[in-house]
C-alpha cells in the first residue's frame, strides 16, 4: 500500500542516492534482506577542546585514578550497543567487537572509536554514537569547571567491508 | 527444575496449542534453536476513524508540511526495532527491511505496516507493534482537536515464510 | 533559531490546532514548562475478537492457569511506563499507577487500561500504549492457533485533570 | 590510536587472563568477530530466604492465583533479552530460548534460569540477569510484609558450548 | 473493569498484604497517587566469593589500572535509574544520588549501593538493581578465570523515609 | 562503606572541582536531593559541512519532501528524553519542552537545540545528546553519498537556571 489520497500525490522523479528515501521520500528503514552477513569495520575519531587546566586534571585523573576516561569508554561502548534505538532508519546488529580510546593534548582530548561485525549493513553509525556519548560523557564530567568546551571534527575514518567496499577519509 | 512445591503440582494435561504456555502452564520463551533463520516477512494493517476536519487537517499536513505521517511512519519503524522489548515472549530478531504506509479517506486513515527479517521466528509481532505505535502516534498528535479517534481492525494480513508456511487472512 | 535557508521559506498560515507543529509544520514537543502538576486519570479500551476456541482456551487458562492474560497485563504494565520512548513527541512522565483487566465472551476479549499521574500533562497515550501492549502479547500468546484474531474499537473512554478537564466518550 | 599522553603511559605487563581489560587495562568489548556461531546453553539458580508467612503466601499464591512466581518469571525472561544494555561489555545477541522456574520450600524459594542461544558468545550472562531480576521481582512483591528477605548462593550451574567447552559448577 | 467472565470468578479472601496484589490476586501498580514526595533512601549489600588469585587480580586491577570495579561502579549507577523498566511493578521515578562502593577480602568482594531520591515510593529496588548489576558486571569480567564465583547474602540494609518510616535490619 | 582493602587505598587530594569525581576519584552521580526543582534551559548548536550537492538535496527535501531534517528532527526529540540511559552519571530528568531547528547554507547545515525542564538538575546534556543524535542521523540519511561529512562547533551557547545562574558562550 503506498501512501495515496485524493489530491496527495507526492511524487516526483526518484532519488536514488537517498538510499533512506523511496521514491516519493518516505522515510523507511533500507531492504537489506538480500544482502549477505560479511564483516565489517568502522573507525571514526574527534576532539574535545578544553582549558588547559581541564586538560591538566583529566590527564592527571586518567593517571592517578582513571575516572573520566574510564567512564566516557564504558559510556561509549554501551551506546553503540543502543545505535538502532537512537537512528531512526539504522537497522539492529549485534557488533562483535568495540573500542574507544583517548589521546591526551595540552588543551584537547582526542576520541578514537572502532566497531566491527558480521551483519548485513556497516557499522559507521555504531562508532559515530560510541564517539559522540563518549565526548557528551567527558563535557559531562567537566562542565563544572569548563563550560565552553568544544567538540569538533567528528568524522568516519574509515569503513571497511560490505558492498560498496573499503573506504578512507582522503 | 521444575516448579515444585508439596501440595503445590501445577500439572494436568498438557495443552500443545498454546506454544507459548508448557505442559503446567508457565509462561517460558518457545525454544527456536533447532530452527534455520530462513526469509520472513509480514504486512499488517489497520484503520483510524476520525472527523473530517481531522482527516481533512492530516491531508493537508501531509502534501504541504506532512508531519503527522512523517512522525507517525518514524515511530513504527523505530518501535518495530524494540518489539521484544515489549511483548514478554517475544524472542530478538534483527529485521531488515520496515515500511509503514497510509492511505488517506475522507474520515479515516488507513496504516499498513510490512516488516522482513532473516531469522529463526516470523515478524508478525514486529509489524504489529509498528502499527500500533504508528496508530498511536496519529492519536498523540491529534488528540488536541478530536480525542474521539478510534483505531479499528488492527490485523495480521499476510505472513510469509517459516515451518507453518505462507498465510493470508481470508 | 527557526529553519531558514535562501529558497527554502516553509511558511504558510499558523496551524494553532495541531499543538504539536510550530507555525511552520515542524514536529517538537509541546512546552508544559508553565503547567502544574495536578492529578490526571485516563481509561481507555478495546476488544480482541478470536473465535470460539481461542477465546475458550484463554478462559480455561486464566481459570487453572492464568498466564495468557496474567502476562498479557504485566506486558501492558511495563510498557506504559515506556511511553514516552516510543511516541516521538511524547513527554516523560512518572506514573503512579497502572491498571489493566479483562472481560472474556465467547469470542472475544474486552481490554481495558487505567493510568493515573500527578504530572503537567495527562495520562491517555501511557493507558493507550498499555492497551495496546496487552492487546499484542494476547496475539502473540494465541497467535499459534488463531492467526486471524482482530483487535477493534481502540478507544480513550474518559479523561480526567488538566487544563482542558474532564472528558467522556459520547 | 592507544591512550596517549606525556608523561601518561599506563603500560605494564599484560593481563591475558582478564579477557576484558587489554594489555594496558583499558575496558573494551572483546573482538568475538573471528568465531563461529554455536549452539550454547547456561543455567544459573540461586535462594531467597523468606520467613515461614511469606513463603506460605506466595505458594497459596502460586496455586490459587500465582501471581508474584507469575510476574518473577515473566521479568527475568524479558531481562535476559536486554543484558547487553545492562552489563556494559557483553555482547549483543538473540536469545533462542529461555526459562525460569521455581521451587518452593517452607521458608525458601530456589529460582533456576536457563538461557540458550546460537550465537559467538555464551550466555551464561543472560541467566544471570534473568535470575537477578526474577529475584529482586519476587522481593519487590513482597517486600511489604518481608523486608529482611536474603538472595542467596547466586551461580552459575552449567554452561555448554563455546571453545571453551562444557562446565560445571564441581 | 474488573476482570469477569461466566464461570471464571478468581475471588476469594483479599490479601491486604500482598499490595501488589489486588482483592483477586490480579497484577497492578499500586496506587501512589495521593502521597508526597518525600526524601527516601535505600542501602543494599551482597558478598561474592572469589578465589584468592581472582581477588588479588581485582584489587591490583583496582589500584594500578582500577577498571573491573570501575566498570562495575558505572554498571551499577546507569541500573538504578532503569530499575522500573525492569521490575514490572515498580514505578518510576528520578533518583537523586546514587554511589556504589567495594570493600575487597582475600577472598571476596563486599558491594554496596545506595540510593537516594523525593519521591511518593521508596528506592529499595533501585538501590538492588543497582547492586545486582555491580555484581553480574564483576562476573562478567572475572568469569574467564573464575566460573565458580558465587554472589550471597544480597540483602536491604536500611530504608528511610515514607509512610512506614525508617527500617534497619537487625 | 568507602571502598577498601589492605594495601589498596586510593586516597589522597580531594578535588572538588570535579564534582562527578568524590574524593578518591570514584564515579558516582551528584548529589541533588538537597536542590529544589527550578525551570532550567539550554541551547546548544553545531555545524554539519556537506558537499554542495548534498547540501541541495537536503534543501530540496526539505522543500518538497522534508524527510532527511524531518527524521533528524524526530530522532533529536526521542534521544533528548534518554540521555540519562546515556551519559553514566547524569540524573534522569522530565523534559518539559524540547525543540531542533536547522539552518541551510550552501555547504553545511546549522543544528540548534533547545531543551526545557523544571529539575533539580540542569538540561545541558539533554540539548546535547538532542544534538548529537540529530547530527548523526543526517549523516547516516546522507552517507551513501558524502561519506566525508564532518561534524563540526557542538557547543553549549546558553544555559539558564540553577544555582550556578545563566551563562553563555562568550
Amino acid at each position: 500500500m503506498a501512501d495515496s489520497a485524493a489530491g496527495n500525490t507526492q511524487g516526483g522523479a526518484p532519488d536514488p542516492d537517498f538510499t533512506h528515501l523511496d521514491n516519493s521520500g518516505r522515510a523507511h528503514m533500507v531492504d537489506v534482506t538480500p544482502k549477505e552477513p560479511t564483516h565489517r569495520r568502522a573507525v571514526v575519531r574527534a576532539r574535545v577542546q578544553t582549558t588547559a587546566e581541564t586538560a591538566a586534571a583529566i590527564a592527571d585523573g586518567s593517571m592517578g585514578k582513571g575516572d573520566v576516561l574510564a567512564v566516557a569508554r564504558v559510556a561509549g561502548i554501551q551506546a553503540a550497543k543502543r545505535t538502532s534505538e537512537l537512528i531512526p532508519l539504522c537497522h539492529p546488529l549485534m557488533i562483535s567487537a568495540a573500542r574507544v580510546n583517548f589521546s591526551l593534548g595540552h588543551t584537547w582530548i582526542d576520541v578514537e572509536a572502532e566497531v566491527e561485525t558480521v551483519e548485513r549493513t556497516g557499522v559507521e553509525m555504531e562508532a559515530l554514537v560510541a564517539l559522540q556519548v563518549a565526548l557528551a560523557t567527558i563535557y559531562d564530567m567537566c562542565k563544572a569547571v569548563d563550560r565552553g568546551m568544544t567538540m569538533t571534527e567528528l568524522r568516519v575514518l574509515e569503513k571497511r567491508g560490505g558492498k560498496s567496499g573499503d573506504w578512507h577519509l582522503a
